[in-house]
This record gives C-alpha cells, sequence and structure tokens, in this order.
C-alpha cells in the first residue's frame, strides 16, 4: 500500500512508521522534519500536499495541535487553534483528501483519551478529542469508497518520560501504533479505536 | 431561583420556561423575541448580557445554531457556524458567565443525541454536540463554586411534527424540559443527562 502518513516526526508517527514500513510505501508528511510538509492549520497547504502526493491508500493523521491549559487560563486564541488545527486540520484532511483515497482505502484520524477521560487542564483537549469521535461516526455514515476511523490513544509511555512523567499509566508508542496498523488493514469504518484494545 | 434562559422563544425554551416559571423568576434571553436580547456568536454580546443581568443563580442555554448538510457539501462556513455558534457560543457562557454565578449555582448547555447517534446529514451538528459533551465533564474538574452539565436530548416531537417527519422516535418538548429541571435542581456535576432519562 501507497501511505501517506501526517506527524511522521512524532512519537507515535514514528512508531506507525516503523511498524508499516516493511510491507508499505510511506510517503512521509509533517510540520518539519518531513518529506512533504503541510500545515494542518492551513487548507490551502492540506490541498496542496494532496496536489503533490496524488493517490494514496491510506491517510494516517497522527498530528494536530491543542494545548492544554487551566480553565481560568486558556484563552480565546488557544480555544481555537485547537478547534483550527487539531480539529478542522483533521476534518479537512477528510474533506480535501477524500477524492485522492483509492477505493476501499482507508483514512485514520487521532483523537485521544480525553474524549471520554478528561484530567485538569484538558479541556481544550478534550473538547476536539469529543468532537472528533463524533465527527468520524457521522461523516462514516456518508462515506462508501473509503473507511473512515479514529484512533483514541491514551498516554504514550516515551512522552510521559519525556515529560517526566510516572510512566505506569502509559501505552508505549510501539503498541500505541497498532491500533494504527488495525484500522488501516482492518474492516471498521466509523469507529474510535482505543489504542490499548489492539496491543495483542 | 433567579434563572438566565437563553433560547426562550425555542421548541424547548418555551417548555422548560413553563416548568420553571410557578417556582423560579426566569430572565428570558435569546437572539430575537426575548426581554434580553444575546447572540451567541459574539463573545462581546455575551460579555454585555451578564452585564446587564448581573447575578444569577443559574444559567440555562436551549440555543446555538448548527447546521444539517450533506458531508459533500457542507462548506467552510458552516462548519465555522457550528463550531462558533453552538460550540464556541456555550463554551462563552461558561466562561463569561461563571463569574455571575451564585455560590452552589448551576449552568445548563444543550448538546444533543446526535453526537453518539448521527444520522445522514449530521457531521456538523454531530461533531459540535460531541465536543460541548466532552467539553463540560473537562471543565467540571476544574469548577468547585456552581455545577456544570449538558442535556443531550433525542428529536422533539413538536419540531418533528412542524418539519413534516414521523413523531414516533421523539420525545415531547415538555418530557424533554424535565431533564433541564433535573440539571438545575440535582446534583450532578460533569454529566450528560440524556433526556429521555428523566421523563418520570
Amino acid at each position: 500500500m501507497k501511505i501517506l502518513l501526517i506527524g511522521v516526526s512524532g512519537t507515535i508517527g514514528k512508531a506507525v512508521t516503523k511498524r508499516l514500513a516493511n510491507n508499505d510505501e510511506i510517503i512521509a508528511a509533517g510540520y518539519s522534519n518531513a518529506d512533504v510538509i503541510v500545515d494542518l492549520g492551513s487548507a490551502e497547504s492540506i490541498k496542496k500536499m494532496f496536489e503533490q502526493v496524488g493517490q494514496v491508500d491510506a491517510v494516517i493523521s497522527t498530528a494536530g495541535v491543542a494545548n492544554f491549559g487551566s480553565f481560568d487560563q486558556l484563552s480565546d486564541d488557544e480555544y481555537q487553534l485547537a478547534l483550527n488545527n487539531k480539529l478542522m486540520g483533521q476534518v479537512n484532511l477528510v474533506r480535501l483528501g477524500r477524492a485522492y483515497i483509492s477505493n476501499g482505502g482507508s483514512i485514520t484520524l487521532t483523537s485521544g483519551v480525553l474524549s471520554r477521560e478528561p484530567m485538569i487542564g484538558s479541556t481544550a483537549v478534550s473538547m476536539v478529542n469529543g468532537a472528533l469521535e463524533s465527527f468520524v461516526k457521522a461523516a462514516a455514515l456518508e462515506i462508501d469508497s473509503f473507511r473512515l476511523n479514529v484512533v483514541s490513544p491514551i498516554f504514550v509511555k516515551e512522552t510521559m518520560a519525556m515529560m517526566g512523567m510516572d510512566t505506569e499509566g502509559g501505552l508505549s508508542a510501539d503498541d500505541t501504533a497498532k491500533a494504527y496498523v488495525a484500522a488501516v488493514t482492518g474492516s471498521m469504518h466509523g469507529a474510535t479505536l482505543d489504542a490499548p484494545d489492539h496491543v495483542n
């Protein structure tokens, strides 16, 4: 398969690449450090990426920016960043990318468990994760030619370690990557894949 | 209680007013046909509403615009309307209204069952409903002085009749209103109240 992976320089993106690169052709896209540069916050940039890359069998997004911040202090700009980048950036991957997906292919987005299990400081992140999961479930009802799903990872151990957090409750990037492989190779459509469910 | 009700001219807003008006003082707000005029799509307008109304014991929103439309045809503007009005309008009711809520009071927003049970044409509506339910769950973790909840109604029979739909699967506006009364008078915080669960 020819797979366009957006977010290739991130911890999850790297792990997904490693799992898929043996059997599939990965086109590495991202905001920086990537073969194809794309800014999820810009529909124009997403359009250009698809024009440059052309037809693919699958799109995987492990990208999207949304900031943590206390509810008291989250600014208008931070809400807009989350809505414009992590949410509408990934929504636009589907809206603008659908014409480039091979028949029977797939698009897989990324939300996160904070949609359903929030924590202090996660208001903006939880909000867009919840939006993404409902978006995928609804849009899939009207998409026949490819499958659309979203992976909802818990915290990744490597990221937790980098942030000085206890990694006990996390999942390794490699185990997290298995949910993306399941979404690309499986038959689900409109589903939210909880990363830990696909470890074995 | 002194209750600020936004969306008072809508089918649900009217039914909620009827259920509460005997025991509580309702301040009727809305985009039109209301004592206090407010545009949910404008943070400035929301600010002015709270300055005008002053302290209240509860805020109920039965307002918020988001359009139906096929996934193929939903425009950038329609996504932005849903995000800016139904989603951020209600988020801003909490961000800007929190200073005006009496200790132990409540804010109750409105999402809708389409977040979890989408239908053809509901992509933008489902997306913002899912966002609202996750927002409320997350923000409530950081709010101590009042309760924050969201009512998730199914289709209202009166609205279905107006649209020429079979009303079989709907809930009457009066029964829907019971969920709002439960949110205002109950003890839940951070909850999504499915309207039919509060009928009896």
